[in-house]
């Protein structure tokens, strides 16, 4: 109740903002001196593991292929026996025979197929296409004489044992992000590791605030003075197509009880807690002061120099159960694109810097635009489409002219944020032409 | 058993494969010409639309927003009073009141809050950092006159009802994919749109077969002759990072009756089967036969020109429930690079058909490439990375110069496949420096 009522004596209610206006490098290295990452864990192989930081090395238990195997259907053959008419001594189909296939003499060949154990002895591998059948058995189940039509080499068409992976080997490293692309999870299952050491990965919590706001999706036509909470399932879908695991704290109204009780819930569960409104100067901004008195926390920033997002407050707040690294308040402002922008550059490198990966800050790249850009007062992150022309040029443009942070449209299509500085004397514009750089939030190809 | 003795007849067996050899961009366009996209469906908006394609414009049955809203904290004016010290009347913090706050008069201010509704006949808002409080009431708790002390231009730091969307305008269009970066969600719900018209997603599912062949999580070491499953959890795990719902189908042995039944089963809940191993020329490889003499399938390809995926199968067979379009069967080849480059290369193109997607192709670029490589005879797909230099030029390099299709480990950090032309007499190598086609499979920043 206290905190509520002092903002309530409106002569002692600020005026002015109480934050210093910080620059963006500065908000962005005091976020990341405040993080280390998770500690780690063990998990089994499979999908899951996408995205994943490994904290060991991976070694080889197992060779890959770990038996001598065919690479052809054909036979396996002894090269320096040459072509010519030989009796077929066994058949080694690629199966569980659980014992090496009997020893290949000279002047003999084993029928073999694609993955097959090579019978001791044996060389090489002719394919079935060059091979003739002479005689079969009467009952014409078994192959008897067979003329062999090729040349091979000493070892042609086999697989040693160790060839492609040997036992020992490290495969993979610590620090190895586990990709999407399917590789690491192909080779982690093909060398026996039924488990990895990887990086804990965090937990990200939303939160909406505002008396104001209300479930998109409950059914109501609007009231007058209400808006739909289009921040929530925003940012849980970046953070679902991320890959980060992610808790729904709902709406919290602005009563100072209520918001303290869903922060400290999300809390409680959550590495990073991001809020999203009740950052500027209203009365019913409530975050910072609840943060600060109700919830022992130190704000370490609370107005950024950039735009959209000014008002982007980062907060710190000891771990509810001691101990480890304290848990991350992320206060950012109500307007749609304000926080998708703000989760794009702060919330998201956070959560990889929590998840182990070493390249934790923004992708980005250089990118010619192919309009003109009066610059603001502010750093300005403006949405915009990168794309890469038939000639292999990269180049940017915005989504839309009229960049407003309640504008949610100038997202619609946008795959990277324009980094573009703030007006100086000398410089007021940026001209068509100029190169750019662009954070990549989505795919650029 | 009719099948399995056919194959035994060692005299009948053939020597050559029966499949003729098709260029690849043929194959590509047989299978794309047997795919329809699926037929429409309604879903909620939430974050399990990302990647789901629109089947109908989406038309905002709300404005945007609904009320004049205030876009700073501060008073709602009437910008033609201009700077001086006005009353104030009334308090509009952001907050479904239900009702329009009272009506302004000229000489009046009304305290608002960003997000709050406009009184009538307010035409701006003064930042409150723009003015200054005269008179509080008695015990503090409302402000009666505060002193203006900026001059604002008519409708400033207002939004007009529906400046950022408009009711009746159409927000996104049909075909439009939910793309992940969040601002197709976040439009859609801040719209009122609890619903929408989506195109239905495909299920794949996967079957990996051979008797060698062991789950790679079995926690036995393995026998002579066994090797561990490393397709299914490799293109499992590709699978969901692309975003598309599967079926794990396990692992047939190599008789006919178990293939039979578990390609039947895929066929029964899957859109797509896709079976690994089985398809080239050895009497084990019973998958096309099955598929022809049991399943009543029909096999457009058995061969491609290409490397690797040589034996790559593609076969379509009645729905199982009659009337919809026909089940697809990729029979991929078991050597784990081929399965994933085929994959890649005709299942995720054919998924994304299915899904609705009107862009369904390889997403590809032009890239230099760093080293010289020796083409193949066949048309081949070397993994490589590409990457953007600090000039803005576009490299591509090969992971591993021994591009073994058995050899996992040249996924290993591949963002891409390189489309390598056949050999040539006028051509038998790429140079270092020469431009090649890149079919991206990850993030190339
Ligand atoms: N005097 C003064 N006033 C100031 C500033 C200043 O310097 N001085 N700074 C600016 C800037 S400057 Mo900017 O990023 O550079 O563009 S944001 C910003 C803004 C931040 O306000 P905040 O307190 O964070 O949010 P509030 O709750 O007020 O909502 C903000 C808007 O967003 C909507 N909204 C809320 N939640 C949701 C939700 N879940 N889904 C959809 N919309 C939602 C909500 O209706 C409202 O229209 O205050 C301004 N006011
Ligand atoms: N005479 C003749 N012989 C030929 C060809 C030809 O033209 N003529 N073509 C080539 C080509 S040419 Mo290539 O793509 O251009 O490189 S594949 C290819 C190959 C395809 O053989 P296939 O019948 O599909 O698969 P099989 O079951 O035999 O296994 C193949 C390999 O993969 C492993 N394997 C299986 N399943 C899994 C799994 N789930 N996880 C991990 N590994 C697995 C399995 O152990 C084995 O080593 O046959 C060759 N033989």
């Amino acid at each position: 109740k206290k905190v509520h009522e002092k903002m309530q004596g409106v002569s002692r209610r600020l005026r002015k903002s109480p934050y210093p206006l910080i620059a963006m490098d500065q908000a962005l290295a005091s976020v990341m001196d405040k993080i280390a990452p998770l500690p780690s864990t063990e998990r089994p192989v499979n999908e899951a593991l996408i995205g994943s930081v490994l904290d060991e090395d991976v070694v080889a238990v197992e060779a890959v292929p770990g038996y001598r195997a065919a690479i052809l259907d054909g036979y396996a053959v002894i090269d320096t026996d040459g072509p010519g008419e030989y009796p077929v001594t066994a058949v080694s189909i690629a199966t569980a025979s659980y014992e090496t296939p009997a020893k290949l003499l000279p002047g003999q060949i084993a029928r073999i197929t694609t993955g097959g154990a090579l019978p001791e002895g044996a060389t090489a591998v002719v394919m079935v296409e060059d091979t003739l059948l002479v005689k079969s058995s009467e009952d014409d189940t078994k192959e008897e004489i067979v003329e062999i039509r090729a040349k091979v080499r000493n070892g042609e068409a086999v697989r040693e044992i160790g060839s492609d992976v040997k036992i020992g080997q490290i495969v993979l490293k610590k620090g190895q992000v586990i990709s999407a692309v399917g590789g690491e999870i192909g080779v982690l299952a093909s060398i026996g590791v039924g488990k990895v050491v990887v990086k804990q990965r965090p937990v990200v919590g939303f939160l909406s605030t505002g008396n104001e706001v209300v479930n998109h999706d409950n059914g109501q036509p609007l009231k007058m003075g209400q808006i739909r909470d289009s921040n929530r399932p925003t940012l849980i879908a970046a953070t679902k197509a991320a890959g980060f695991d992610y808790l729904d704290l709902g709406i919290a109204p602005d009563s100072p009880e209520d918001l303290e009780a869903a922060v400290k819930n999300g809390l409680d569960k959550c590495e990073i807690v991001v809020t999203t409104g009740g950052v500027s100067m209203g009365e019913m901004d409530l975050l910072k002061p609840i943060l600060e008195q109700k919830l022992g926390a130190t704000i370490h920033f609370g107005r950024i120099m950039m735009k959209p997002g000014k008002p982007t407050t980062f907060a710190t707040v000891p771990h509810p159960r001691g101990g480890q690294q304290p848990r991350l308040v992320f206060g950012l402002p109500g307007n749609p694109v304000s926080a998708t922008v703000t989760f794009h550059l702060f919330v998201l490198p956070a959560l990889r810097k929590l998840a182990g990966y070493e390249k934790y800050m923004w992708p980005s790249i250089q990118a010619e635009i192919t309009h003109d850009i009066r610059l603001d007062e502010r750093p300005e992150y403006q949405r915009a489409i990168v794309a890469v022309t038939n000639e292999g040029k990269i180049q940017a443009q915005s989504t839309d002219r009229n960049q407003m942070s309640s504008r949610m449209v100038t997202m619609l299509g946008a795959n990277s944020l324009l980094v573009l500085p703030g007006r100086t004397a000398e410089r007021a514009n940026v001209a068509s032409g100029d190169k750019v750089e662009c954070l990549l939030i989505g795919k650029i190809v």
